[in-house]
């Protein structure tokens, strides 16, 4: 009997922020015998408010009141109806129908079937990119993604995409962006959809940030634009604190596409959690909970962005731009690794010399080719006096 | 830009089981302005039972103490330790540990993983089969699913399966099996188990309707057997009547798949809702509760079989044994069907007549090329006095 296992499953791996989580649980016990003092987390992207309780009763509700059959293909109408009315009043997406949409497991489920979709082509998007589409998506759909450097301020280099888009079938675009917090501007963002359009090639957005935005800055959707070959993945995780309800949705113009990641749902998980769909649908149409609850959590993230960014602007060598969306700071090292060193040994310096303090960061390299000397922190579990009391101990490595 | 759609996602259909339910909405009005009668439906795999309380206030009280964070990969450990227990105890399976489960949305994405390590491979099944694996799971996988038909009394023809596993890779084997409600007993199991040894092929073992066995008759599970190389696929859907959960595990020994299994589902949906872990954990752990539930549902159940077996006994040529396992009836229609009918008007023959008397059903050539002449009925979700209303109807029909 031949066999062998699929290709694309022994291509995946593990993101190096679960095995940098392990290693700071093994590391934790040892540095608090020796220093009394706790680690700082700053490695995860994960948000350490409650989900709010307007959304947990509505799940309990919809459980009671007998929402545990199985879901309708490709979602509930009572969570596309929510999603519709979102769309046009916060992402000013109109002229969007209940075929259009399809419920999925977060923005994973939404983008893997994006992937999948154009499986074995080249996509085109930019680095730094969030590490899953590196170790996960793109391996699991034999991708050949292609990635375009920002500059180092963060600014795109059209003519560098317009070189890749060629003979690419999709770019990939996310916004506000993990790791840089980069939010693409309405400039940026027209100006990336005229030239997948040029070059008739999709556009998949991934939008996971979209209300984390500060200084009174607007997300853009692209989805607002009229071209019909974008898909846009959107997830409940960030914006009420339910990374762990793996509640998400797909939207797309192009109903060929839309009919498609129906049936990929459907084989995959035979739909999303029926009653979970209500909980969601209350998030989405309930303004009044749903817009105190993201204000409040935005105070707070402001709150611990300027802590961070306060603290290490004081230390000579680090360098970056205050972030204007997601939990995310990205800063250059470049000026504080040693020159002559290169590979994995310039990789790991910074990342080290904090894992040696106490301190667990994500180093660049984990975001593709072209930021190795970037560390990536993330202050969405991370209160602002964990903040200062880190900046204190960074301020001591590289002192 | 040269691109196209997957191929994989495109050869995906939708169930003739949906087609039928959306026909039944546009008929039913007209039915019951006809005959003043409501539509009876024995089409669907659904429960009409509510999820029992104790589960629901499991997934309460885990979601208010905050197990709304991104669940562990591969499945929280509560939930994998009620696993390995319910395993030890109800499936015989001892020697086991958490790396041997990944909690998955439903013996649907089990399956759809177990199919994926396999693909572009040759798999095995019995005919009749469940319509998933036909419809969504083979052209998913571009898997070259060959069925081998069980005998017309549902007995097994192992020189057929043999034949057929010298180059494959895989075999699938659903016991109690949809739609025949044949339950395999220990020495058919032993049986193919040996045959998958000697041709040194995977086991496939879809196991759904475990609880859910008639006539003291008891469930086998291949798991228990002396095999590295078994992928067992549970749910906890059928057992629990929690179908919109979407809540089910994998099980292997083989733990080169179990990590490749962790690996595509946190690709595909970063892992199953972490409060409804812990409620399925109190579903497996808490017997009390656990037992009372199930037994009430299957004295319905059994009361449900009777009566249609019983009906349908008193028409002549309808042909059937009592099923032993899951809530499917799935006799032969040959001797009513007219002998010269062949192709689609033989397959829908049957159908089509219980359809014009408000009954439906799924034609048999939804589970596979060899049972065309059966058809589906499913008690699942149909009280006794509608089952003798529908027989009373039957008898007319083929008076």
């Amino acid at each position: 009997m031949p066999y062998k296992f699929s290709e694309s499953l022994q291509n995946l791996r593990m993101s190096p922020i679960v095995s940098i989580s392990e290693k700071v649980k093994t590391l934790s016990p040892e540095f608090k015998a020796r220093t009394g003092k706790d680690f700082v987390l700053f490695q995860r992207g994960e948000i350490d408010l409650p989900t709010p309780a307007f959304i947990r009763e509505a799940a309990k509700q919809a459980m009671d009141a007998g929402y545990t059959k199985y879901p309708k293909s490709g979602g509930e109408d009572v969570y596309k109806d929510a999603i519709l009315k979102k769309l046009s009043h916060f992402n000013k997406a109109g002229n969007l129908s209940r075929e259009n949409i399809i419920a999925t497991y977060g923005g994973q489920e939404a983008l893997e079937l994006a992937f999948k979709l154009f499986e074995g082509q080249k996509g085109v998007g930019f680095a730094p990119c969030w590490s899953v589409i590196l170790e996960n998506f793109g391996p699991y759909c034999s991708t050949n993604f292609v990635q375009v450097p920002l500059n180092s301020d963060f600014s795109v280099d059209y003519e560098l995409i317009r070189k890749e888009l060629k003979d690419a079938a999709f770019f990939y675009l996310n916004t506000p962006q993990n790791p840089s917090g980069k939010l693409f501007t309405k400039e940026e963002v027209n100006r990336i959809v005229e030239l997948c359009k040029e070059n008739d090639v999709f556009l998949i957005s991934d939008e996971s940030y979209e209300y984390i935005t500060y200084d009174g800055r607007d997300h853009f959707s692209p989805i607002s634009l009229d071209y019909e070959n974008i898909i846009s993945a959107f997830t409940l995780s960030k914006t009420y604190s339910m990374t762990g309800w793996r509640l998400g949705y797909v939207v797309t113009r192009n109903q060929s596409i839309s009919r498609l990641f129906r049936l990929g749902d459907y084989t995959q998980t035979a739909g999303v959690t029926t009653f979970l769909q209500y909980a969601a649908a209350e998030a989405l149409s309930n303004i009044e909970e749903s817009t105190r609850s993201v204000d409040s959590m935005m105070k707070e993230f402001t709150q611990r962005r300027n802590a961070l960014c306060i603290g290490l602007k004081q230390i000579p060598g680090i360098e970056f731009d205050y972030p204007h969306g997601g939990f995310y700071l990205f800063p250059s090292f470049t000026k504080l690794i040693p020159e002559k060193l290169s590979g994995t040994a310039r990789e790991l310096y910074i990342y080290n010399k904090l894992m040696e303090a106490g301190i667990a960061t994500v180093y660049g390299s984990s975001f593709g080719n072209h930021f190795a000397d970037y560390i990536r922190f993330s202050f969405s579990a991370t209160k602002v006096p964990v903040i200062e009391e880190a900046i204190e101990r960074i301020k001591k490595v590289f002192a």
